[in-house]
């Protein structure tokens, strides 16, 4: 684990960290009518391989299949949206959550993706009625060709991830943990751009501890840290189309460094069996993103006391099984 | 649909349903340490097709995947099991539980099963540590086999749906649901043997209206009121390993004709587009079986005012997907 040894500037980051709570209570009035309030279940002891008390947050039965929409609903909220519509970039989840917001305003949406993004989550895209755009062999060029094409035609840019409003949207999913479980002795996080870990930190600020799940090969939040900021990794693997960022967002640094954060890094291994003992031990079918916060609990990196009660966030499930 | 119009004998009835919420409180009791409460998920209005506001009940998150280990430990736990250990006939399902039970509790298990298990379940029961017969073309014959196979060795034969104790633990569910979410307009469950129905229509008496969804391949339950009491039918199709019996049980008929249940017959297609719906909308994998409630809301048989609370047991998802 990789603790938070020099937060960046804490005096402007306590400043900025001040609010959360009520700015993502206000987010979650908001969204309401929009998503869907995602279950938590409580684990028999020893399940999983854990040593802890696990309970899971099902967010993955979220609409669209992911956390997304919960930023996306309170982004377009405060929004004007313009007759052009909306543009963004995305590994598929956030695009996914857009264009589904486009559809239920009625104005139209593009989706820049990158090459790696599966014809799977290009499907789903197309199914909501967005425009996909492939551009770039990763996320970053994807987003620069959007943002240019937000200045051609004058659609609103959504970025996935690194805006406050959008922050506190996903953070409405750590307030719904709280109302259905209290405050657990930690909640593991899967961190790609850092979107949701910063709404989760915001919410629960030092009351619980935050743990930031990622894969080896997109270290964005554990390279972040060991810097001081945000910085450039290389990015790839299992999970890549969901977390697969050049660098944590700006925002999220912002709110993580006001707080004690711990990171875990997860090999592909690892993800991939906790993938899988999710569904053949709990009948849960989630993506590879999803199942790397059990990974980080199953590798040992937590040291929590025997028992401790850790919550799980499942952040997705945009796979496709063959059954159908 | 099809009320209830001649309940055999319906005072004895009235004098068996009584009681009923108090078994099933110690029963919850009883079983809580070896089982999963599992979530419900609300979900938005117009979801999945439905006039109505649908809660799903996630009981296909249950151990082994699906309800069954509810009843199956309720009866355990009543019972003094030999050291030649348990014996019980199952589509797949049910063995799974009791296979389940009979290694937490330490004691061999044989379970026979009929030529329509797919090789998945019978898997899934080798790796629970049972021993599978498979003997007979439909679960009948293997039920019969069983019983000599109990005679032979001393097993105690675990019936998979015909005793009061099982029925009183898979009313537990039904008990979770009122806590979770209150009384309901009306609860829809799929029937094959009737163990479950039994148990929520138990729990809930009259207080709200009780659906019994059935293939059309495999209607006991239809047949059974219309007869006044359990007839034989073929079974058959996409979820005869679950639903088909050759008949309702004895102990369900009898409780629920103590009740107005109302039946519903959904085809093999729309069972198909349900289990799809549960995939691709609500990101819920479940069996084919499973899907056969949402099938009965969505064939528009139930005729409830519109914007009625319905709550839909998802009871199963022992399927094989091809992901990992």
């Amino acid at each position: 684990m990789n603790p938070t040894s020099s937060p960046a500037s804490p005096a402007s980051s306590s400043s900025f960290s001040s609010g959360w709570r009520e700015r993502i209570a206000a987010a979650h009035e908001r969204i309401a009518p929009f998503i869907v309030r995602t279950p938590c279940v409580t684990l028999p002891a020893g399940s999983l391989g854990s040593p802890y008390q696990l309970t899971l947050k099902l967010e993955q039965l979220q609409r669209t299949g992911s956390f997304k929409p919960r930023g996306v609903f309170n982004r377009l909220a405060e929004a004007r949206i313009p007759a052009a519509g909306l543009v963004c970039a995305s590994g598929g989840n956030h695009g996914a959550a857009l264009a589904y917001a486009a559809q239920r305003f009625g104005v139209p949406c593009e989706v820049y993706v990158p090459r790696v993004t599966s014809q799977f989550k290009r499907d789903r895209l197309i199914a909501f009625g967005a425009t996909v755009i492939e551009h770039g062999d990763v996320y970053v060029e994807a987003l620069e060709a959007s943002e240019r094409r937000s200045q051609e035609t004058g659609a609103l840019s959504i970025h996935a991830f690194d805006h406050a409003d959008t922050l506190a949207g996903q953070g409405t999913l750590a307030k719904e943990i709280e109302e259905q479980i209290g405050v657990p002795d930690a909640v593991v996080v899967a961190v790609g751009g850092g979107g949701l870990i910063g709404g989760v930190s915001g919410w629960f600020g030092d009351t619980t501890l935050v743990v930031g799940a990622e894969p080896e090969l997109c270290p964005t939040l554990n390279s972040a840290l060991g810097a001081g900021g945000p910085v450039a990794v290389k990015t790839g693997g299992i999970a890549a189309d969901a977390l697969g960022c050049r660098e944590l967002g700006r925002t999220p640094f912002r709110v993580l460094s006001g707080h004690d954060i711990v990171t875990s890094l997860v090999s592909e291994q690892d993800i991939l069996s906790a993938q899988r003992a999710l569904w053949e031990e709990c009948r849960l079918m989630v993506e590879p993103a999803a199942a790397v916060p059990l990974a980080a609990v199953r590798s040992g990196d937590l040291q929590l006391r025997l028992g401790a009660h850790v919550c799980l966030v499942l952040c997705g499930a945009n796979v496709a099984p063959a059954v159908f």
